[in-house]
């Protein structure tokens, strides 16, 4: 394993503000299973940012959308029969076809079904996982800290996106920390879901994983802050994102991006 | 087949704000079989608009729902097993009690399970289908022109309602261009499964296919006007067409309405 | 059966305030097994609330997250197979773990189905329903007064919250009437469904059904009160609400209790 860079990384504004203006010109079909509470939201979340949601879980559908999507996300919340099947055929069907996709195993702390299926789902060959510090423990087995996410990227070959009050990113060969967001992002259900499939959508217009993943931190977060500047609440917040995200411009990520 | 009548349609205003009166009076139940995405901006709009949503998919109890309700929306996204089988038990229930239903093919240009099952649910007498042009060209086999929408409206006999920049409406006899609506209603998931519920709703007021799905139409379209003026992006755009909805008024509908 | 005790209820904006200072500090996470529509809209609710959702209708995962929970709702819309399964398991994991439990009989007048299903779980143990008058008829077979509600309270052993115009709260031995509330709660799908999750929510913290049933309904009638002064339809009424409850503080709630 490389050491973590602790260099400056002053090019990630220039990625993020690269891979946004892809992302609205592409406007990438991104496939996400997602959980039932995520649906509505992540959909709205795409379409602001500028690419086209698809949802279905129905198994005699799935491999089709996830064949000719751009990126594709798997997310175990709410994790049901139904998803499961589908989620299988997806993470083939994206194997099978090269599309990159993203793992968010969802509270796998807390459900030993879930933690044995994402440790399964990573034989898959995510391009990206996006967890918190919880999730992050119960499938490396060790603390969330810089040094272990860049291990934990490294062996799997992935890019990862450790979120909470610090994001951290790496590849194993590049590990960044990100410290843009609101505490009001914790407060409106499915926003990490959200991200996560913000992520999908960023890779499905950049391949390099750590830059994908990077890009969407920043304009994710960037978009809350601004929607938390406007915002009396969860409620107004969750429709600020939304706005925000539509409006984001390059000088607003080149301005208030924080990372190190 | 009589060809597309292209006189003026100096009466469809008048048309809407009839339809708008009856539904506020009546508040008719509407059941809504539609895709997991679209289930709570559905009863949403349905709530402003003055209808009253019910959107259970369990087949013990979809019959019941139906059969008792004054109109019924069949939406074919997310089409999943226990959703084709509650939407076989629906499309019965209506065809046997005559309840007015709705067709909304979801994205049957991209799978071939659904265009199938759409051309099946055409046997079931749907009183209206709402699509886009896509979705109108793999239904019928052809290009989404005035002509071949009267021409499958007066084959299926069936009403129309074919949605993008320009909506055409037609019921064979009689076929209307509408101009309304704005761009930012492509950013918002489920506009167009919402838009096909207040179809339906207007079915329960109004048993003549034509002026039910032009009333629609007019109605959720000249909300969505309204709506982008008060909109900053998608987010608060999604909220004012709810309150634009609720508090549309005759003097608004008379004013905006475009059509030819 | 106590006669229902008609004094005054200075008391409840005291218990009122004392629940949602609980609730705040100790953040329970409450199961919502609830319908497909309210979702969304439920998590939302409980975290602007203060408290935290999850939402799991797994079979392999709902027991454990039911037994871990600080509550439950059981809320039978949508009532397709996988949920009723799910039900079976958390309502068996509540009674077993003592875990205070919610049901919310959603339209049992309709559907003989949720009717009988309604009264199997009686026999669970719930420390409270929320339902509205034509439920209560469905469930007790007589009219929703005050005496029936406190006579059917009082032989079931949990709190009533009869919620309409006017409120009704009973755990038998007293009964108050809660004059809160707008009508724009019923023009926005999912309120009564989330409120029973704010029901379930102050149970977590508070054993004592009337006390927590009492609270439930002031804490969210009223954030629905000032909400309505801030709205202009019922799209801003729903973000509206999310941010009142966020920002609930001790002098509304004194304010403006309205109780007999």
């Amino acid at each position: 394993m490389r050491a973590p860079d602790l260099a400056p990384f002053h090019d990630l504004p220039d990625i993020a503000v690269d891979v946004l203006t892809r992302l609205r010109r592409q406007r990438p079909r991104v496939h996400c299973l997602t959980n039932a509470v995520a649906q509505t939201f992540t959909a709205n979340i795409l379409l602001a940012l500028g690419a086209t949601p698809s949802m279905t879980i129905a198994p005699g559908e799935v491999g089709l959308f996830v064949r000719s999507a751009g990126a594709l996300l798997i997310n175990l919340g709410t994790l049901d029969g139904e998803r499961r099947t589908a989620m299988d055929l997806a993470a083939e069907a994206a194997l099978a076809a090269e599309i990159p996709w993203v793992l968010d195993p969802v509270k796998i702390e807390r459900s030993d079904i879930r933690a044995v299926y994402a440790r399964a789902l990573l034989g898959k060959a995510p391009a990206a996982i996006r967890l918190n510090a919880d999730e992050f423990a119960a499938l490396s087995g060790g603390a969330a800290d810089r040094a272990a996410i860049a291990t934990f990227a490294q062996r799997q070959s992935l890019a990862v996106a450790m979120t909470g009050e610090t994001d951290i990113v790496s590849d194993g060969a590049r590990t960044a920390e990100i410290r843009n967001g609101h505490p009001l992002m914790t407060q409106v259900t499915a926003i990490g879901c959200a991200e996560s499939a913000v992520v999908a959508s960023c890779l499905a217009v950049e391949k390099n994983g750590f830059r994908a993943v990077a890009a969407a931190l920043l304009i994710f977060n960037i978009a809350g802050e601004i929607a938390a500047g406007r915002a009396r609440g969860p409620g107004s917040f969750a429709v600020e994102i939304l706005d925000a995200l539509h409006n984001l411009n390059e000088a607003a990520l080149r301005e208030r991006a924080r990372m190190s």
